[in-house]
């Protein structure tokens, strides 16, 4: 039988939705789904780990990155690159295995001109007060900062139209539920799995 | 809010695949989803409970539902006529409740016709040798039965082109879960929830 490609899971939507949070937790259940690391500009956060949580560069390095095409999709986000380096990325998926991203809007769009059979989740704040309180709550951002999230939120969620999927991250534990469910729903999708079958009404 | 249509879930695949048993098991969990009684002329198999598992009509009174339109689909499967209510399908989803219907593969086709927008799940055995074990293993029927639904199983296979997911019957309950899988993640899926979330970008 052929060997089946992976997923490739892509989760975004708008800062401050908690797409690191749900990916955190999802991390946590046995699934066999593999977790790419995005490489960034951006200061690390308190207890975030080079490596595990992102590549941390300088801009100097970014850019070298980008010059020679090891990236998926970049952006420039709120002062800071963001981007996906590929290796990782296309070897799980040769191997068969799942592979989750958790970008930026910006960045989903551009993986999904190269990647148009992934799989496209878009994380939704139960409400855009609900999303400005986790900001706030956040506690280090300056005003100007957060309207200027605010204003970037509307324009993602009007982004939502070419996402495959919208998961509202109302509770951690029901979204990851909902991302586990989407996970194997498409793999059970038709055309993912008709060759194989194709294979069985040949036999007896 | 504008209240969300039910799902319709159409459960289908080739005979003796286990549809009753499946569909069986996904009645004893907890879910929200409502079930569909079939009609049909065949005999009562043993613990088959009328208006439980089937409503259990002579060819006449079966012909009259033809003939006054109150069938959804309907088709002759070996001999015996089998059939789904129309009324209590569209109640149900037009109270935002989900509706599974188990059905053969004929009939599953002309709901398709009338229904696009539902969730065609084809029911697959692990192989068309298992699935003549099934039927033989059922113990009641003639090789000259036998050989026929084989011939038939072969064309339904061919038949999932149709359908829009594909779950393998491996073990009864993992197919339970690929099924509640498949309904979570549809109700995620964007195109059903866009209208919700374009109210939340007008809102602050």
């Amino acid at each position: 039988m052929k060997k089946e490609k992976g997923l490739l899971i892509v989760l975004s939507g708008p800062a401050g939705v908690g797409k690191g949070t749900v990916c955190g937790a999802l991390r946590k259940e046995e699934t066999d789904i593999q977790y790419s690391v995005s490489a960034t500009t951006r200061q690390p956060r308190e207890g975030e780990v080079n490596g595990v949580n992102y590549f941390f560069k300088s801009r100097d390095q970014f850019e070298e990155m980008i010059k020679n095409d090891q990236l998926l999709e970049w952006a420039e986000y709120v002062g800071n690159y963001y981007g996906t380096p590929v290796d990782y990325v296309r070897q799980t998926l040769d191997n068969g295995q799942d592979i989750i991203l958790e970008i930026e809007v910006q960045g989903a769009l551009k993986v999904r001109e190269k990647f148009p059979e992934g799989v496209f989740i878009f994380l939704m704040p139960p409400s855009l007060a609900e999303l400005r309180a986790r900001i706030v709550g956040r506690g280090t951002e300056t005003e100007e900062v957060i309207n200027k999230r605010m204003t970037v939120a509307r324009e993602e969620i009007d982004m939502m139209k070419k996402y495959d999927y919208v998961v509202e991250n109302d509770q951690v534990d029901l979204a990851v539920d909902r991302i586990k469910s989407i996970v194997i729903a498409e793999h059970c999708k038709r055309e993912r799995l008709i060759e194989k079958y194709k294979e069985l009404v040949e036999v007896d």
